[in-house]
């Protein structure tokens, strides 16, 4: 191996893999010093012939086979760009077993295998980049592992996904849901199925990651417990706003509780005082809390060619920097995953302060059974609002701010009120507040 | 060489020593997973014998001499945190030149010696970790040096001194300047003579270590322009906030301009909007603009023990992690520093909007001469504005907003119209804007 060069494969020419491939030659000049070699792409495998000709590499440097750049004994780093857990699992783990680093953007296979992953890459030492799995470019992952490497990690809030964020910042100013996605659509914000962001599966994923970092022990996806924001009504978000100062937003919550974590994502209500309630349109933020540290914010932009393409080519510089720098036969270790599972805590159990708003016929003594059914369960209320009069008996909305509760108490309540179709005309709307 | 336990040796129990020193014993389980390796103080080294009696170190282990942590071949990693630029620079080279790996919190010392300290780290394959010596446990440092390798970064903008940032955030509150730096000696925010943090000597040592990571080359602190906040006055911090919808921060600014760089440090207005407008009290931040990943954000506490300790313990574990991994004997460059010095644009070349207040009397024509002087050197006028009239021909304040124009211009504009002291009362107050 010649330390003076890199060499690397890129697999897909996505708009991640073409991202990549524009930045490292952009910035040749800044890569190289700063990697103390040159990083030069020996593959590029893409089944689109168009994509390969639009990529500008020489037709040498091109592959439909991304076993192609596996089997080639020159390829140091496999930049694996494809996306999903079919394909991309294959060229991650067969790039491992060939003692070749890895590079990859991709928060579902890495949340779903990530015993697999960094066992394998732990016998073979070497070493897997996904900076750019989440938030992109923001460099949340290198922070936790490595910034914040002497904190114990208290808890995690975070907007981790740009395109309910953008839904949700829409709604706040005025839209309906399905304008606002619309318009996001528009904007190249959101896919045409667009349910992986919407219903908190690609939030979930990367909070899974995060919390696995954190932990130290592995959080599967599946164990997130997950409510997207395809319900939520635009009344709400105002009427928060303008009654108790709260901004909604798609939150993803980690909290270390000893033995057990907390690990969820929700449509969240924070103060406006908030600082993830600063965090506007497509941007990401996490909000990070160190025993040692204190609270820590990173934010920027989460998605899109560049950002994603920011995080995929600093792992590559500093993969190529300890090749250089160890003459090509490094031996890396980046982290020993546990064989432990961390334990959720169900979302029955976890504490928080509500927003309840419920539709009732504006009757005496309608007020008192819905405190009535909340306190039997130990709910207290600190905040009740009723908005209007009905003039014809039909339903108005009354809405309640809790004092922190168990969201199983909550549940059942809402179970007994929703069931007497007599006052209630509609189910209740319940969302979690942080502060 | 253990490499299942690193030993280290820390030189200095001040107020970061004690922290790095708590922090070690308060994580010990977290850090043992996350390095692989257990951390064993080895040597504490302290002048003051209350203060090793205090830190809860068995008595071998303590010693008033920090030439035996250097000459003991088992230290592998000496931490120093004396501060300053006498001693603290004999440890940092002897423990580089006895070939053991450094970490540190000392900005002075860093922006200063960069080269020096730098070169010896290269030629001995040590490593020094210095993320504490600015924002303390915001990682930033390796933000920049990894997270955003893969950037050409084109501008940074932070507020990297909390002890102005609180001072100025109180003034925004009605405070006078005296009242709100009483108020941060109070709580502990700033030291008995705080003039390195008052007159921007801290930011611009601060701005040095993160110019010279984003260059490549040495970025000299006596090269950083600076201007601190000691005459700032309330009233043009009310005033630009009512009129123009400004905050005063004391910004420190440096944009790669090609072959030079822009690097400063000064009261600067920005919009109420901005990102850094709302980073307030002791809080720290850092906008960095990277070409390929964007605006991110870094924000945080920047100083006191335990964000400092969090710094530097981090350091340690990612040293510790990397001796672990490669058996105990890691060699490690982080960064071969560029011989060259970065060229920095006189303040006189430099291009901003500007927010000027005149003392003048109130008397026709005088707006008409101070456009004229603007004017001249092709300074025009965007907002202007009289507060109020003088009916006893006394001195009324002008305010005016300018477009952007070069510093030089500016300055020679003032000499002009401050020598009319016919006209002008008192010397016009000039603060720079970023948008």
């Amino acid at each position: 191996m010649n330390a003076q060069r890199v060499k690397i494969g890129i697999v897909g020419l996505g708009v991640v893999g073409m991202g990549v491939a524009r930045a490292l030659r952009r910035n040749r000049a800044v890569i190289r010093a700063r990697a103390g070699a040159g990083v030069d792409v020996r593959w590029a495998a893409e089944v689109d012939r168009k994509r390969l000709a639009a990529s500008g590499l020489p037709p040498e440097c091109c592959t439909g086979d991304y076993r192609a750049v596996l089997s080639d004994p020159e390829v140091q780093i496999v930049v694996e760009v494809v996306g999903g857990t079919g394909v991309a699992r294959e060229v991650v783990l067969g790039a491992l077993r060939a003692g070749k680093h890895v590079v990859t953007a991709n928060k579902a296979l890495l949340a779903k295998h990530w015993p697999e992953v960094f066992t394998l890459a732990h016998e073979r030492g070497c070493a897997v980049g996904f900076e750019a799995s989440v938030m992109a470019g923001v460099p949340v992952i290198r922070g936790l592992q490595e910034g914040l490497a002497g904190n114990a990690v208290q808890s995690l809030f975070g907007i981790l996904n740009g395109t309910t964020n953008f839904v949700l910042t829409r709604m706040a100013r005025g839209l309906e849901f399905d304008a606002a996605l619309a318009e996001a659509r528009e904007k190249g914000l959101a896919e045409a199925d667009a349910s992986l962001d919407i219903d908190g599966h690609d939030a979930a994923q990367k909070l899974a990651i995060l919390g696995s970092i954190s932990t130290g022990k592995w959080l599967p996806p599946s164990d997130v417990a997950r409510e997207g924001i395809g319900h939520v009504e635009r009344y709400d978000i105002a009427e928060a706003r303008e009654q108790f100062g709260y901004a909604l937003r798609l939150l993803a919550v980690f909290k270390d509780r000893g033995d057990r974590v907390e690990a969820r994502v929700h449509p969240t209500f924070v103060p406006l005082s908030h600082p993830l309630a600063a965090v506007e349109n497509e941007f990401n933020a996490l909000l990070v809390n160190g025993d040692t540290a204190g609270p820590i914010t990173f934010s920027g932009r989460g998605a899109g060619e560049r950002p994603a393409a920011s995080g995929v080519v600093s792992d590559i510089v500093n993969i190529a920097r300890s090749l250089h720098q160890s003459g090509g036969r490094m031996t890396y270790v980046p982290m020993r995953p546990s064989a432990e599972r961390a334990l959720v805590i169900p979302l029955d159990e976890v504490q928080s302060k509500f927003y309840l708003r419920f539709s009732v016929v504006d009757r005496p003594r309608v007020l008192a059974f819905l405190a009535g059914a909340l306190g039997e369960r130990d709910v207290s209320i600190a905040t009740c609002h009723q908005r209007g009069r009905s003039e014809t008996g039909g339903a108005v909305p009354v809405v309640v701010v809790t004092h922190a509760a168990r969201g199983g108490a909550i549940r059942e309540a809402l179970a007994e009120i929703d069931g007497r179709a007599d006052f209630v005309k509609r189910k209740t709307v319940a969302i979690r507040i942080e502060e």
